[in-house]
C-alpha cells in the first residue's frame, strides 16, 4: 500500500513544527512554500532596523529536513484547493494529498485603504524588512545633502510607525535607537528635525498587556523620544503625507504600517468558509469547517478557532506551534482508522515585547526594565538556536546592547527616482 | 585661513586608507561614493555562494568616521570632474575641492561583448552578488521539479563561471561545494545532471602564480568536480545558451563573469588620459598625468601606474592602499608649500587564492593545501576585522569548516517570469 500522502502549505512556525513531526511517520510529506526559507517573525524588526542580517533570521527549509528523505520541498505559490478532486493548485501545477494542512499565515492588513498599501511600508516579509532598512537609511542620506530644502529634509526626517501591538513597539523602539547612533556619525545634520511617532486607533497600545504595563510602555517610549499617538486614525496616505481621520496632515515618506494582520488571500480560495480576516473558521479538532473529505486541516494565523474562547486566538507563534501538535495527532489517528479527534485546547503562555535595548514588558510574570529585556532575550535567543543553530546571534546582540553599534547599516537598493 | 578641502571620490581599500590618514591632519574632507558602505570586496564570491552575508563583507562608511568630524561621506554618484573650476560634478550637485584624489575602483570588463554583459552574472557589487546567490539557489529549486522537462533541468544546472583568476577559481571552488551541500537537501533530484566549469581564455590559472602552483590549482579544482576548460573563449550569450569561439554551444542559465575589470565609465570624464581599460595615466608621484592645476590625484584600481614595471600594476588591494599612504604624504607637501613630492614603490607582498575549504594556493611563501588556507583565512580575517571589528564571520568560517554548513541560502527575490 502506499504511504499516506500529507501536503502542508506554509513554512511558517506552524507547517515547520508539523513537516518535523511527520518526518517520524511512515508517511510521505510535501511541505509548499513561496520562500525557500522559514522566517523567523518575532525578529524581522532588526532586519528592518539593521541589528541582525537576514540570514540570522532566515533559515533553509530544505536543511530542516536534511536527514528525513520523506519530506520533500516544493518552492510554489499555492493558488487554491480542489477539495472534491483532492489536489493543491500552484503556480508551478497540482500537489495530490491525501490529508492537508494549511498553516499559509497572515499578510498585512490595510483594512481596505488601497492609498495605504500602495506607500506605507509593510513589515510581513524579510524582502519588506530589507526595504524599510534601505529606505530610512536612505532618507538620512538624503536629508544630510546641503541641496535638500528644509522642508524636504524635515519631511525625510519624518518616521511614523503605524499600530500599537508589539510589531510596533519593537519597531518604534528600534528607529529611537537607531537615530541615536544616526546622531553620532551624521556630524552636520540637525537633528532637531528628525521625529518619531507611534499612532494607535485604540487607547492602549499592547492590548493583551494588563493596564499598567500598557502605560509603563507608553512612558518607556516617550522617554526615548517617541511620540505616541493613541485614539489616532490614519485616513488617506500619498508619497509625501499621512492623512489622519481629524484632517491633520503629516509631512513624512516613512509609514511603516504595523497595525493589523489577515489571512493569504489564497486561503479564501479553498472552497472553505472565511472569516472578515480571511482566515478559514476550523471545529474543536481543527478539521476546516465542512471539509469535503475529512482530510482538510488549518492551524496558526490563516486558522479562525474560537471555540471556548470569545474572540478568535491571538496570531502568535505558539498557537500555530500548539495546534501544530494536535492536528498531527488528528491527522495520525485517521491515518489509523479511528475517528475519535481531539479538541485542541490553547495553553497561553504570556506574551512579551522589547521596547528596544535592555528594555522590555512581559506579562506573565509580570515584569518590565531590563530583567523582562534578559527574559525577552533568553526566549527568543532558545527558540532561534532551536531552530537555526545560529550563535552569531547571541554575539551581535551581546555587542549592541554594550556598544550600540549597528554593522547592518548598509542601503543595498534605492529608488531610481531617489 | 580656511582649511584645505580634501575630496576623495571612492570609499573601497584606497579611499578609506586615504580618508583615515587625512582625517588626522588639519583639513576638511568629503569622501563621496554611491554606496553608503565600504565593501570588502575579495570575500564578494562568500556571499554569491551563500557563506556570508552581505552585512558581514559591508561596512558603514560614517562608521569609520564618527570620531573625526572633519571627515564627510557624500552619497551621489560622480559624474566627471571640471579641472578648471576645481569642482567634482555628481547627480547631487559640484563638490568643490582643492585637493581631489580618484580612487573609484574598477567595475566588470566585458571586452564590449553586449550580449554577454546583458546576460551574464558581474561579480563587482553586492546587488551582483546577491543576484548570483539567488539565481543559484531558484535554480536547483526550478530544477527539482517534475513538471521540467530533462533538458531544461540539465541547463539550469550547468554553471559556468568565466575567468581563471583569483575571483573565478574562488567563486568555482566555492559553488562546487555549495553543489555537495545541496546534494544532501534534495532528496528526489538526480544530481548526475548538475554540472560546473570554468572557462579561462589563456592557457593559465592564476596568471600572478608560478606554473606549479597553477598546475596543483587546476588539479584541486578537477578534484572537486570542475571542468576546467583553459584556451577557451566566450564569443556569445543568451538567455539559454553559451557560445564559444570553436562553435561549442553550452546550454546554460548561469554564467558568471569574472573574466576581467575597468575602470568605472566616469574616470573617462575626469578630462585626463586613460589607457584601454578605462584608467587615468598617473605620475610616479601618483598626480594625474597633464592635470590642470597640481591637485589632481589617483590611486587604486582606476589608475594605470606603470613607472619602472613592464604592465600596470595590478587591480589589487594592496596597490591602493600603498598608494594612499603615498599620495597623502605628496598632498600634505603640497599643502605645506613643498613641491618635491615622493615617487610611489609598489612592495608586491605576494598572492593567494582559496580554492574552497581548507584548501589554497599562495606564492610568498609558496604553499598550498590546508597550511596555505589557514594563512589565506588569517589574512583575511585580520583585514576584515581591522575594517569591520566583525567577530562573526569568524565563527561562521570554523562551523563551515567543520560542518560544510551554510546559513546563507535564502532566495530573497528572483525574477518575476520564474
Amino acid at each position: 500500500m502506499a504511504k499516506p500522502r500529507i501536503v502542508i502549505v506554509g513554512g511558517g512556525f506552524g507547517g515547520i513544527k508539523l513537516a518535523k513531526l511527520f518526518a517520524k511517520e511512515n508517511v510521505e510529506v510535501t511541505l509548499i512554500d513561496r520562500h525557500n526559507f522559514h522566517l523567523f517573525q518575532p525578529l524581522l524588526y532588526q532586519v528592518s532596523t539593521s541589528i541582525l542580517a537576514e540570514d540570522e533570521i532566515a533559515y533553509p527549509i530544505r536543511a530542516f529536513f536534511r536527514d528525513h528523505k520523506n519530506v520533500d520541498f516544493f518552492m510554489a505559490k499555492a493558488e487554491g484547493v480542489d477539495q472534491a478532486r483532492n489536489v493543491v493548485l500552484t503556480n508551478h501545477g497540482e500537489i495530490p494529498y491525501d490529508y492537508l494542512i494549511l498553516a499559509a499565515g497572515a499578510t498585512t492588513n490595510y483594512f481596505g485603504m488601497k492609498t495605504v498599501a500602495e506607500y506605507s511600508y509593510g513589515m510581513k516579509t524579510i524582502q519588506e524588512a530589507i526595504k524599510i532598512r534601505n529606505h530610512v537609511l536612505h532618507m538620512f542620506e538624503r536629508a544630510a545633502k546641503d541641496e535638500t530644502p528644509i522642508e524636504e529634509k524635515k519631511r525625510m526626517l519624518t518616521f511614523i510607525v503605524v499600530g500599537g501591538g508589539p510589531t510596533g513597539i519593537e519597531e518604534a523602539g528600534a528607529i529611537s535607537e537607531l537615530i541615536g547612533l544616526q546622531k553620532k556619525e551624521f556630524h552636520h545634520l540637525d537633528f532637531s528635525l528628525v521625529s518619531l511617532k507611534l499612532i494607535e486607533a485604540t487607547p492602549h497600545v499592547l492590548p493583551m498587556m494588563p493596564q499598567d504595563l500598557q502605560d509603563k510602555t507608553v512612558e518607556i517610549l516617550r522617554k526615548k523620544g517617541v511620540e505616541v499617538m493613541l485614539n489616532t486614525q490614519v485616513v488617506d496616505l500619498d508619497a509625501d503625507n499621512l492623512k489622519l481621520k481629524d484632517g491633520t496632515v503629516i509631512p513624512t515618506k516613512t509609514v511603516i504600517w504595523a497595525a493589523g494582520v489577515k489571512a493569504v488571500s489564497f486561503v479564501a480560495k479553498c472552497g472553505a468558509e472565511v472569516d472578515r480576516a480571511g482566515r478559514v473558521i476550523v471545529q474543536e479538532n481543527l478539521m476546516v469547517k465542512d471539509a469535503v473529505n475529512k482530510n482538510f486541516f488549518a492551524i496558526g494565523d490563516c486558522a479562525n478557532f474560537c471555540h471556548g474562547t470569545e474572540r478568535p486566538l491571538p496570531t502568535v507563534a505558539p498557537v500555530a506551534t500548539q495546534q501544530a501538535v494536535t492536528c498531527h495527532k488528528n491527522i495520525m489517528k485517521l491515518i489509523k482508522g479511528d475517528q475519535k479527534l481531539d479538541a485542541f485546547h490553547y495553553k497561553d503562555l504570556g506574551a512579551m515585547a522589547t521596547i528596544g535595548r535592555g528594555d522590555a514588558v512581559m506579562n506573565n510574570p509580570k515584569m518590565s526594565g531590563f530583567l523582562a529585556w534578559c527574559a525577552w532575550m533568553f526566549v527568543h535567543l532558545i527558540r532561534l538556536a532551536g531552530a537555526h543553530t545560529n550563535l552569531t546571534v547571541a554575539l551581535k546582540w551581546s555587542w549592541n546592547l554594550f556598544s550600540g553599534i549597528r554593522l547592518g547599516r548598509i542601503i543595498t537598493s534605492i529608488k531610481v527616482d531617489e
